[in-house]
């Protein structure tokens, strides 16, 4: 079976366009039902997928995940999984433009695609004609069109702090300055040789670090990452993605899955056997509890470990009481 | 210092109007002030206020909650405490019909919303003067406005499914019948004489199995209840809320502490001593680990126990994998 294929370069997308006869915009709902074949949704078996088309003339693919035996908002959805995509897989400022989905995209979804600069003149397309009663007639309109009166970003930031997608460098190091502890390095890395134990931990520190170094958290001044790595000894980054009505945040264990997945190498999360988050010390918004939660649930013999980090300025907000 | 009324009768809102001159629709807006100030955001200092009119002539108040050390999902937006008032203080069949809010609803809000019978019909003001640039003109509009093309209970219910605010009867029995375990009652009660411990277990555990009869689950097939007691031996009930776009979904902790605060005793959530959860064994959706995690940290004291229950007929749905 072919490695499902979560990022089409723009060359492919070009020569797809050509042999099948349509326009790249065309191209774009024509593509959400393998999207949707994609979709690992076990409590719903509701598959969405979404398709959106990228300034630099890439397609990114999304689509819909969720965790049994944990609470729903744990669950990713299709444009969350298509942001998050072009967050690992984009070079520097990729914008989104274009995106057709396969139903439309719920209130949370609205609102996370906000913290997108120019969210408001992002295209979207429904291509399910079950509601055809609500004038969805496969044509795009504006984000915008979806969610007048937004709150969003220009509710609470200045015009210069970077948005998601934008290039983050959130100055943290790691307060241990990435020494390995005396611990045994045996208790980190199952299965992995003792010599190669250390420069794992390293590495993956390291991952997780840079993934908390690009996470957009402007709102709360807590930014985390997530490094996971697999059977083979691969890694996968997932930066912490903060929304303006806090809610609908993408944790970063989320974003390292969108990560592993879009990768197109996994078939099951148990593959991942170590997971390491990097988030500040004594912050205002914590990250450990529930990324445990959520690694314990997917893979159970996944160890986790967090270190802490500092901004040297600590920017993080106390809280009032 | 007078109690925060979060809750203010027919008669009393008539005697509000006259004496303040205005009409009762005009007297939302001129309470959305005196809401914000009942807000509890530790993390934003954004306090946000909502003021809800019901079709019995009540107004309910709103306010948003935030919760230090923790993800930012465990936050309780104002229109969704203002819901959970309506559920825990409302009478059978109370409709939301206006609701007056400090800034624009965020996406997730909308989505929320949508769970209540012909949502689309309740009308919203935006008191917030700051984005007249979007056309925020003080006049209540419905909430289609807000989030047209939706995605919401029509597109997976049938229509004789109770939506929120409707009454929910899961036909849910402990599977234990209800009897205490021989273990000892000390270990649950904290400074609960031993002689009143079982009374108190017994009490709460059947509050929190009438709060699960009461959860709106319709999606996942997996309610939940929670039961919290305070120093002084009160209990207040919390039902999980579920969304079908399920992330805006409303955990019961979240819930039971909304019908805490919305008593006007709460002064702080470590008055909170014991929580009780009741939820489906092997659920797929299973709020166990959240919900110690959220009353762990409000109330670092507090005892938390988890009692399982059955429908008889099992009607909970299996992760597909
Ligand atoms: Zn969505
Ligand atoms: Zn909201």
């Amino acid at each position: 079976m072919e490695r499902p294929q979560f990022v089409i370069e723009a060359s492919e997308v070009e020569s797809m366009a050509k042999k099948s006869g349509l326009s790249i915009l065309q191209l774009l709902p024509s593509l959400v039902k393998t999207a949707q074949k994609l979709a690992r949704p076990p409590i719903s078996k509701y598959h969405v997928g979404a398709v959106g088309l990228s300034s630099d003339g890439r397609i990114f693919l999304g689509v819909n995940l969720e965790f049994p035996g944990l609470p729903l908002h744990h669950s990713v959805h299709a444009e969350q999984f298509l942001i998050t995509n072009i967050a690992i897989n984009g070079e520097t400022n990729t914008q989104l433009k274009y995106i057709a989905v396969s139903s439309a995209p719920c209130g949370h979804c609205r609102q996370f695609l906000q913290e997108i600069r120019s969210a408001s003149d992002i295209q979207i397309l429904i291509t399910s004609t079950e509601n055809e009663g609500d004038n969805q007639d496969n044509v795009f309109r504006p984000i915008s069109h979806f969610l007048p009166y937004r709150f969003g970003p220009d509710d609470l930031l200045g015009k210069d702090v970077p948005l998601l997608l934008e290039p983050h460098h959130n100055g943290l190091i790691l307060n241990d300055n990435g020494n390995i502890p005396n611990s045994n390095p045996q208790n980190l890395c199952n299965g992995i040789a003792d010599s190669e134990a250390s420069q794992e931990e390293i590495e993956l520190k390291f991952a997780a670090l840079e993934a908390a170094n690009r996470s957009h958290a402007p709102y709360s001044g807590c930014p985390s990452g997530v490094a996971l790595m697999d059977l083979e000894g691969k890694i996968y980054k997932g930066s912490y993605m903060e929304s303006a009505a806090y809610n609908p945040s993408l944790g970063p264990v989320q974003a390292a899955l969108v990560g592993y997945l879009a990768s197109g190498g996994g078939d099951g999360y148990d593959k991942i056997v170590v997971g390491v988050l990097v988030e500040k010390e004594g912050a205002v918004v914590r990250q450990e509890g529930t990324a445990r939660l959520l690694l314990n649930s997917v893979s159970p013999q996944c160890d986790f470990r967090v270190f802490n980090c500092n901004s040297g300025s600590n920017n993080c907000k106390k809280p009032s009481s």
